[in-house]
């Protein structure tokens, strides 16, 4: 692309370095902020440096947060002795939003891919490993994605702490609610045959 | 959503205020940033802002510019004569990949959408009938989008413009390169034959 202006050129290469934004998407968002008040691209852009600048982790639960330790890991009324691992802040999210869990997060940063250069020293595991060191966790659920890393990153941890007495369970796999059997994969549907619960179950959580 | 930390939830929001871009989005892209080297936001937030507090508009065609009067304005190789009249600089852009123009541009700023509370005096119109009426323009090519809003502000244009002696025309509709007959519309495919042109000029343009 041909550019006018060099600084329009600089503003759409730099927004086009974000992950599933083209030269083009750019160009659009940058002629956007270009039509709105001067004010607009003053808030984003002090915004993210801000952001960027001041954010925090979490020391407990390496969860992103405003303050050293984050409003859950300071939340009395939460179970201290349960630790859901997840792979990183939307994950949180999510399982919050399901109102379903009261006990403490432990954010990976991510999952073992030695694809993408991951390795186990890249996450937050041996901190994880202390806090089960320490005895005072009774259970880890492991709550990552299905997927070849995610099974290789519970894998490992699992032999990390396989000598303490921890016990570890994974969220459970199967047809999501609302989904017709049909269409589900045999791999899903296998699991959630063997992972069958009492009936009566299913009747309490809905 | 719930966010743990205020700082990454202002962010969100303020991406998210973007065209085309949700808050499960911002939340992604707000998330790369923050495993990217702080730089990267750095450079990001500070082209955003340099850009739309530098930028500035050429005098002559209102395209986007870093000077006063753009490269093409300035471009003594360009015939002064024949001006076309597009929408944004996007529609410079398309037009100058072609490299089948060698006249000058008018950026109008927008169509005339009564919709979106676009009258004609928020566009530039009136500089443009200016330039007419100096008596040095010699043709105007309106290559609007075509639709509503386009044709209404061709025919706007035109009506300030009648009564001077200036050669109007527009970009020709009809069929696209590589597409096939069947596909196209009928009001396309009928003008496409209303405005049929010598075969011995299609032989020219490949």
């Amino acid at each position: 692309m041909d550019f006018s202006s060099k600084l329009l050129e600089n503003a759409v290469y730099e927004v086009s370095q974000l992950p599933g934004i083209g030269k083009r998407t750019a160009l659009r968002l940058v002629l956007h902020l270009l039509r709105q008040p001067q004010e607009q691209t003053q808030r984003l852009s002090f915004a993210l440096q801000e952001m960027r600048d001041q954010i925090k982790h979490c020391k407990n639960c390496h969860n992103i947060s405003d303050v050293d330790i984050c409003d859950i890991c300071n939340n009395p009324s939460r179970d201290r002795s349960i630790i859901c691992v997840v792979e990183d802040i939307r994950d949180v999210m999510a399982i919050e939003n399901t109102s379903q869990y009261r006990g403490l997060y432990h954010v990976l940063g991510g999952k073992i891919s030695p694809m993408e250069g991951v390795g186990p020293h890249d996450l937050t595991i041996n901190s994880l490993v202390e806090k089960v060191k320490g005895g005072q966790v009774a259970e880890l659920i492991f709550a990552l994605s299905s997927t070849m890393e995610g099974d290789t990153t519970n894998f490992y941890i699992y032999k990390q702490i396989e000598a303490f007495d921890v016990k570890t369970s994974t969220i459970a796999r199967g047809i999501a609610v609302g989904d017709e059997l049909e269409y589900a994969d045999e791999v899903t549907l296998g699991r959630s045959i063997l992972n069958r619960v009492p009936f009566e179950n299913s009747l309490k959580s809905s």
